[in-house]
């Protein structure tokens, strides 16, 4: 059979757990076009996530953040096996985009349950709207109490939240990254990047959506440029490529994404998955692997706001055997 | 209907989850005796757990550890409750115990997914036996490589793991707590304690066990005195009082256990919880609770070893007006 | 030449700085009787700090925290040896304590240089007196807007601070803690505790002072209860016995207090340097001593207010060989 | 007076403490060009580091590392001011450096005194040699035990360690960055940059060392490439401008450097500096700030091995109203 572009109806789901029932089912080479909603639910058209959208599974509550599109089953996928998520398109869809800043949200401020307590008053929360200018591909937005009075910035459109069923059966990966990928925030799931994630849960099912137009490092105030796109994918098992983390690709870099708490240990988790991949796969020894990375590798911190925090390790492709 | 003590079955699932199936429904009021499974599922005469006691969920990997009885539906509580667990009776029921130490397991050593990385050398792994002398409530532990060659430990039973359904619907509960309590490894879960739980799901969906004989601060090396024991609870609903987390109180103190990641706010979600306490029930101005907690307060680090870590803040009832 | 017993004249020093002059000499077996400042530098009849006692170097600034007695020389003491300090009398000498909390001082709150920072409103500061009844050994602290008006604790005085030069000339030990001892704030530097301080510099430079009357565990309002003493101390140079960190023993206890950031890596300092003791000077077999020390150990936070936090570790001696 | 380039003579340091007789006196304007000594002392010839040119306090222990240029004395600079370093030229003047991995430094490893404490093995130690082609800017490192048996990566010369003498005369300043700057291993002290220090003491101490021909983000093996340059400095005193940390800039960003353990408290600190600059001399309103920094800004972790670790906060200079 012939890889197919599936389109996927807008039926969404909240959380990549793997007892869900499957939207659709895709073969490994299958390719997705679908529209996403808003880290609130809201479509490209300004309309709210029907009620029949919302998770209803008695006695248990679900965060209202980050409806995503899936689950979806990929067939060949099994445990122990890697999923290959190319991302070909990523079109916004919506001449706007909001940012917020929360009182118990955002690690530089007070957090909610099992993060961050304060003795302090709470901040200001507000709300921040943004003009996207999909023709100029820039993000406009006015500051009538500041000296500039008005920015224009230019728009990198991602992936804010892409994952799979977690081991463990972790149901909160609305806001929650981990070894699942999930609401990682990284600007580096975007158009070109080949992201590789562990396949936990036979038929993987994917989960995906949270599109940010911009973001910096960080997500420092809780929230990027959030909006919708239209985003098309292709996916491809790797029979027998157990990972520890999500791996990245794009043109320049091969990179890992650690996502716990605390900041280090994100930053521990990707620079060891790095190192084994250097080793495993190109063929460093060990100590040379290490020494080589800490002379040429960078990082990023992506987000440091969600109840997990993800540092993303990245290695030159320049440096690596095969580029010779 | 008067209250009634119910044998509880020894049909054990792994999880708190709300959305499994209860294996018992029970009123505010009643009592449970139940006889319990140790971390890795042995019953007080050494059998194994058997398969059909494991969770079968297609696609879902559960953790080997911590089987616990239940789930217990309370049919009174709701949302915004509290369940108060009295904990009337541990009676251990096996001679020996064990305790381990593991490569990938104990916060002095790297750890697994989510948690601690390093480049060294893991630590050698390794089983301890203990045997319990039941008559004479103290436990023997062989040592013929130290100059000691045989120490002998009062014992203080107590449950290391006792809690609801999450909010979330976070469901690995076996060997991680939380605000809904779960695997906190407190040795204040014991005979005489009255622990009470937030109610998050209609339900409350109320699991136990995980027996430890006794235990240090921290947990240190990643287990205790793993056996099992007869327990006595009695349920009681608390409508409209909604908590944080968990709250205890025993004859001298009454407490909060904060778990979270890092450390220090597990210490800081206990305080706050204990402050808020003080001043929403007990009527002190809220900077006065904290200078007086800060004088006679005492907090008690509980385990170090979990995903998350577990911090016991503790206020003497003696300094409370109720006790004037 | 027989020991003598020395009357520290009250030129106070800052700080335990190993290029300070010393102001006094002695010799292993001395012992010391002296009158401390409180941590704002006031004596026993309410007199603030003279100028001429304030450091004078400069370019340099000097917290106006913590002035403490010494630095004493102790003519054997050499880099490798310990110190050990016998505490045999702390005599409370004001009826007046006080305590204080602070907009950028305690970690729940944002916090100065090199600590916790945050977007949050500062907290409000203040001042908390209490009134130290000496005769019948209680703190009394009125809270008229609070439902209990009145309370009295029992009082259990210490020194908050005590200490010697530190490796590589770190000075700021007025409010640091570290591995020269320091400003630890534990409750454990009382009368009939002997505390054993690794030696970094010849000579030792001793230095303390800083006497709480009572204090919880974690000093959480940055105060306990702020006040003088006279204080008497023997010392002793112990030969040849290096330790990495400050440790202790009272009747029941041998112990061990680490001072880092973040809490956890104070925890792993006292635990490690307490498995080290246990090892090297009462014949455990290193695995049996994690595993004993992991059912039996306790700990206690100290403070977690300081630029660095402190852990104490707590074996208890009915366990250990020589007991037998 | 016209401003003057002064040659400062090899007599070298190891510490920025104020109480250190400066070297040079300069004033504001003027230039300083001198040959800096690697992290271990060794001159551009490989001479060791002679023995008058260490430092010699009775009774103080002095860590073997990074020995600096200075502290030179500028006349202008007194506390509140800031001290611009104009960071004119870094010529590398030696064919060799060195990187190494030390069982006990680097935070993926467990850590000496302070830091980070393990029960498992250490790892290896090792040393690493490079060949550095100063005509190609290159350097060249061998791996037989690889697959890629040889690698060539650019140069990118910086600063190492440069700082003032700290506040609260704190003197570890080798190893350890701080508010005053010091050992901060950031790319970003290069050529081109302006580093603006705080001034802590009256006559500002500079010191500066510890040249890296190139390193990764976090320094992640405990080492750079180390080795030596001629380095030309111009100092500026900015008057009443008071910085709680070190700030840069070149011709793309306005950057903040805080440097603190956890590291999420290095990040905070940074990001609270830079809010503060961005409101305070560019007139943005402090939300909006916040907003627009947590879209476009970007952050480098510098390194995460020294006892405290350097996050830099970056803004684009093409969003100030200057740019406009």
């Amino acid at each position: 059979m012939a890889n197919q572009t599936q389109i996927l109806e807008p039926k969404i789901f909240q959380y990549t757990f793997a007892t869900n029932e499957p939207v659709l089912h895709v073969n490994s080479g299958d390719s997705i076009v679908a529209r996403t909603r808003d880290a609130r639910g809201y479509d490209e058209n300004g309309n709210p996530l029907p009620e029949e959208m919302k998770p209803q599974q008695p006695g248990v509550t679900f965060l209202p953040s980050n409806p995503l599109l899936g689950p979806i089953f990929v067939e060949e996928a099994q445990r122990g096996d890697a999923l290959a998520v190319h991302i070909e398109k990523i079109t916004l869809n919506r001449p706007n985009a909001w940012s917020s800043r929360n009182a118990n949200f955002g690690s530089l401020t007070g957090e909610g349950p099992g993060r961050r307590y304060l003795l302090n008053p709470p901040i200001e929360a507000g709300m921040h709207d943004w003009t996207l200018d999909l023709e100029r591909n820039v993000g406009l937005y006015e500051m009538p109490n500041s000296r500039l009075p008005r920015v224009e910035i230019p728009l990198h459109p991602f992936l804010g939240s892409i994952g799979v069923a977690p081991p463990h059966g972790r149901a909160e990966t609305a806001l929650t990254p981990g070894e699942y990928g999930g609401n990682m925030d990284c600007v580096e799931t975007r158009e070109g990047t080949t992201l590789y994630l562990p396949v936990w849960a036979d038929g993987a099912y994917l989960a995906y959506g949270d599109i940010h137009a911009a973001q910096g490092d960080g997500e420092l105030c809780g929230s990027a440029l959030e909006t919708t796109a239209e985003v098309t994918l292709r996916l491809e098992v790797i029979k027998n490529w157990p990972l520890a983390w999500p791996r990245l690709e794009d043109a320049e870099f091969i990179m890992t994404a650690g996502s716990t708490r605390p900041l280090f240990e994100a930053l521990a988790a990707a620079q060891v998955e790095l190192l084994n991949w250097l080793v495993q796969d190109y063929g460093f020894e060990r100590w040379d692997a290490w020494q080589l990375n800490s002379q040429v590798g960078t990082m990023r911190i992506g987000n440091i706001v969600d109840p997990y925090y993800t540092v993303v390790a990245k290695f030159p492709k320049e440096f690596l055997p095969s580029s010779l």
